[in-house]
C-alpha cells in the first residue's frame, strides 16, 4: 500500500507512475521502469506505466512509501493526495488476444470487437497495442467487422436521447480547406424547425474544425445540460464534442491513427457513425468531396464508401443520405478559424461579396438535409433553404444560438504579419491543391492561433496575370510566418495553365 | 539553447525529455507534452518525448533554462549537465512513409527496409510506430521483402570477421523447455578444432536462454576483445551476444514483438538470420523442433520455415542446413538456468544418471555441425562427436572456456522452496505440453532467480502411477512460489493416458 501523490508533470494521455527505486514494489517484487501496473483505491482504477525514480536523485519526486501520478493520471483516478493505493502488476489487456488473431488475419467477431473497444475506452491498451490493432484491422476488415466495430464503439460511450421524432445531422468527411457549410446549414435547418443538435470536433489534421471556427462567434465548450437548453429554444446549436463522452474509444483510436498517418474507409465509417448514433441522430446527410487532391479520389472509392455508410448506417437504425460533391478547390475564400468565420457572417449577411461558391454548397447541403422532413417535397429542399436564407431568418436563428451559447472566449482579429503570394505566371487558375493550402495555413498558426490562415483571391477558372496576388497568408507569430511564407514560395498550391 | 540536465527517472529505452512549462519552448512556441523533440549538443544528438513538468510544482525537476533528460537518454547523448543543447521539432522519422505504403498491403524495396532499419536502429521509431512497422508487415512479405530486411537489419550493426575459413554456429528457433543443446554441442566442435564463437541472447520468454544458464558457469558478458581472445585460444565460446551490437535494430523489435505476441516466420528468419550473418558465421545449423505446443506445429509450416531459411541464406552467403527435431515434450530433465546447467555437465562428464534425451540430441546436433568440416565423412559427424564426449575431450574443453571466460558472477544453488507435483492418475505420460512447463518455471522466478525452475522426473513413454511427483517446482522467492505451485495445480502440463 503506498500513498497517492500527484506528480507536476503534465504525460497528457499516456498515465505514468512514478515510484522511488527504494519502494518495496521496485527493491523486492521486481518492479521495472516501462511496466504496466493497476492503480486502485476504493472502487476507482487506471492502468499506468512505470517510471523509476532514483533515491538518492536530489528532487524527492516521491518518497519510497508514495505513488506518484502524472497530471492527467491522478485527475483520472480522481482521489485526493495522501490516499492509500494498492499496486497490482498488470498484464496487457485481455483483448490482445484478439488483436493477436486479427493481425493473423482472421474475421473478429462483434465480442471480440467489443472486448477489445471497451478495455481501449478504459484507457487499458498503450499506444504500441493501439498501433497494433489499427494496423491489423487496416489490413482488411469484413462489413460485418466494421458494424461490429461501430456498434462496439457505440457502445462504450454516452448515447443522448431527444425528444424529437426527427434528428438531423450533417458530416463532411474533410479535406477540403474553407468549406465551413455546417455554420449555415444548422441555421437554416433550425429556422425551419427541424432539430440539428450540432457536435463537431476541433482540427485535429485541418486548418480548422468546425467547433474552431464556432469558437470566434460564441462559446462552444457546453456541458450536456447547457447544450440541452441550447436546442429546446433554437432547435439547433453548434458546439464542441469533446465534453459530451461520445464514443470515447475513437477519440484514442484517432490519437493514434493521425501520427501514423492511417486513414482508412472502414475506421473513417466506424468513426462517424458511432459519433453521429451516440448523439442521437436519426438522419444523417453525409457529403463526399472528390477530387484529385482530396480524401477520395475516384467514383468508385466515392462509391464503395457509399455504400459501406449505407451498411453500418442502416443496421443501426439511421437514415442515410450521401451526396459526393465538388473537391478539386477550397471553397469560400478563407482558411484558418477567423476568416472562415467572416465568409460564414457574410453568407448568412447576404452581403454582396459572400462568397458564392461557399454559399451555393451550403444550400445544396441545407436543402438535402431538409429533405428528411416529410413536409418538404422532394426536390424542394434546395428552394426552402434558400428561402430561409434570403429572409433573414436563417441569421437571426445564427445570431440567437450565438447568443444562447453565450459569448466567444476572446475576440480575435486576422493575423497582422501579411504577405501576398504572387500568381508565377499569366493564364487561368487550372486547380489548386488542396492538401498543399491546408499545409500552408497549418504552418502559418492554424488552428492554435484563430487568426491565422490564407485569404483566397483567385478560385479555379479566374484568370490572373504574372505578379497578381493568388491569396494572402496571416500569422501571428513570427516562426510561424516564416515557415509559412517559406512553404508558399517552395510550391504555391496552385496551378496556372 | 537550454542546460541540459540529468533527470534521475529512468524510463529505460523510450528517451523522455523534461521541459519547464515556464520555458519559452512550451509558453511561445507551442510544445507540448507527448511531442518529439531532437536534442543536440555539438555531434551527438538524441529524439526524445516531452513531459511538460509544472513550474510551481514544488519540486524543481528542471528550471526554465533547462532541459531534463530521463536517465538512459542521459546516457545515450553522452554530454556533461550543463551542456548548452539546441531543441528542435522533431517530424516523425522519414521513412515512415515506407511504413505507411506497407500498410497500404504494398511491396516495399531494399532501400525501404534499409531507410526503416536504419532509423529504428538510430532510436528514431516509437513504440506505437515499430508496432504500425511490423504488425503491417506480419500481414505480408515476399521472400524478397524478407532478404531486403535481413540485409538492411545486417548492415545497421557492428559485422564480425574471424580469420579462420569456416565459422560454425547452431541455432534452435526455441520454445521447448531445457534444450540445453548448445552448451555440449560448442565444446565438442571446439574440441574437434572447427571455431564456434557463440554468442547467445538471455530468455526473453522462456525460462532460461543460453546465456542465463552459462552464465551459471561462468562469465558472459564479454567485450568483444575478450570473446576474440577466449575463441583464439579454445577454438569456441559462449558468451551474451548484448555488448557486441549485431543487428541493433532486431533488440528493439523484439522489444515490441514479444508483448504484442507477434511471432510470424518471416520476422524470425530475419531476426536469426541478421544476427548470425553479423557475428560472421559461414555456416550455420538450424534447429526447428516440431510438435503440438512447440512454435512449429506441422511438416507444412516447417518446410515453408526451411525454404526461407534457405532462401534468405543463399543470398547472403550462409551455408545453411535446418533439421527438424522432435519438439513434443521438454528435453533433459531441469528447467531454469541453475538445473539446466547441472544437466550439461552431467552429460559433459558422462554421468550414469545424466538425461539420456539430452545427451542424445546434443549429438545429433554436434554431428551435423560436424559434417560443415570437409574432412569429416557424410554421415559421420555424430561418431566423431561421441568420440569427443566420451573421451573426456568436450569436458576439458568446455572447463577450458569456462576458464579463459572467467568465474560466474555469483554461485547459485536450486532455490530452496520446493514442492513435489503429483500425478492426478495411472497411467503413463503421453505428452507434456512445453508451452504450460515454460509458464510455470516463468512464475516460479525464471530467469530472473537463476535458481528457480523446474526438475522433471518423468518424460513421455514413462509409467507413473497416482500421487507419484512428476516434477519438483523450486523457487526463491514467497510470492512466486505460490504463483507457480498454484498455476501447476490448475493444469500441471502433463497428460497421463
Amino acid at each position: 500500500m503506498l500513498k497517492l501523490r500527484r506528480v507536476p508533470v503534465d504525460t497528457r494521455s499516456e498515465n505514468v507512475a512514478f515510484v522511488s527505486e527504494a519502494c518495496t514494489l521496485t527493491r523486492v517484487e521486481g518492479l521495472r521502469a516501462l511496466a504496466k501496473i493497476e492503480v486502485h483505491g476504493g472502487r476507482r482504477r487506471i492502468l499506468a506505466t512505470v517510471n523509476v525514480v532514483e533515491a538518492d536523485g536530489g528532487c524527492a519526486l516521491v518518497e519510497p512509501d508514495e505513488l506518484g501520478l502524472s497530471i492527467e493520471a491522478f485527475a483520472r483516478l480522481g482521489l485526493p493526495e495522501g490516499t492509500d493505493v494498492h499496486i497490482e502488476f498488470a498484464g496487457p489487456p485481455r483483448s490482445l488476444e484478439a488483436v493477436r488473431r486479427k493481425i493473423e488475419g482472421r474475421v473478429l467477431g462483434d465480442d471480440q470487437y467489443r472486448a477489445i473497444i471497451d478495455d481501449i475506452a478504459a484507457h487499458r491498451y498503450s499506444r504500441m497495442e493501439l498501433a497494433a490493432f489499427l494496423v491489423a484491422a487496416a489490413g482488411f476488415m469484413t462489413s460485418e467487422e466494421v458494424l461490429g466495430l461501430t456498434r462496439a464503439m457505440v457502445e462504450a460511450g454516452n448515447r443522448l436521447t431527444w425528444p424529437y421524432p426527427i434528428v438531423v445531422d450533417k458530416h463532411c468527411i474533410g479535406g477540403i480547406p474553407g468549406n465551413r457549410t455546417t455554420m449555415i446549414t444548422v441555421p437554416i435547418v433550425a429556422a425551419h424547425g427541424l432539430p440539428m443538435p450540432k457536435t463537431s470536433s476541433r482540427a485535429i489534421t485541418s486548418p480548422s474544425g468546425t467547433a474552431d471556427t464556432m469558437e470566434v462567434l460564441a462559446r462552444v465548450d457546453l456541458t450536456l445540460d447547457e447544450m440541452r437548453a441550447v436546442v429546446e429554444a433554437e432547435r439547433g446549436c453548434l458546439v464542441w464534442g469533446g465534453h459530451m463522452n461520445l464514443s470515447p474509444a475513437d477519440d484514442i483510436l484517432i490519437s493514434v491513427e493521425r501520427p501514423l498517418g492511417i486513414d482508412t474507409q472502414e475506421q473513417m465509417v466506424a468513426s462517424i457513425l458511432s459519433k453521429k448514433a451516440a448523439a442521437g441522430s436519426t438522419h444523417l446527410l453525409i457529403d463526399i468531396p472528390m477530387g484529385p487532391s482530396a480524401k477520395v479520389r475516384s467514383h468508385e472509392e466515392a462509391t464503395r464508401l457509399r455504400k459501406m455508410f449505407e451498411y453500418v448506417g442502416d443496421a443501426l437504425g439511421l437514415v442515410i443520405d450521401v451526396m459526393t460533391t465538388d473537391g478539386r478547390a477550397p471553397i469560400g475564400r478563407g482558411i484558418g478559424p477567423v476568416l472562415e468565420a467572416r465568409d460564414v457572417m457574410a453568407v448568412l449577411r447576404g452581403d454582396a461579396d459572400a462568397p458564392a461558391d461557399l454559399r451555393a454548397k451550403a444550400l445544396a447541403v441545407a436543402g438535402r438535409v431538409l429533405e428528411f422532413d416529410g413536409g418538404v417535397r422532394g426536390g424542394g429542399g434546395e428552394a426552402r433553404a434558400r428561402e430561409l436564407l434570403e429572409s433573414g431568418a436563417a441569421l437571426a436563428r445564427m445570431e440567437a444560438i450565438m447568443a444562447a451559447q453565450g459569448p466567444a472566449p476572446a475576440a480575435v482579429e486576422p493575423g497582422s504579419l501579411v504577405k501576398e503570394v504572387p500568381a508565377a505566371a499569366d493564364g487561368t487558375v487550372a486547380a489548386i491543391d488542396c492538401a498543399r493550402i491546408n499545409g500552408i495555413a497549418r504552418l502559418a498558426g492554424c488552428p492554435f492561433d484563430k487568426g491565422a490562415g490564407l485569404d483566397l483571391f483567385r478560385k479555379p477558372g479566374d484568370a490572373v496575370r504574372k505578379g497578381e496576388p493568388l491569396y494572402r497568408i496571416h500569422a501571428c507569430r513570427p516562426a510561424d510566418f516564416a515557415f509559412a511564407t517559406a512553404a508558399a514560395e517552395e510550391a504555391d498550391g496552385y496551378v496556372i495553365a
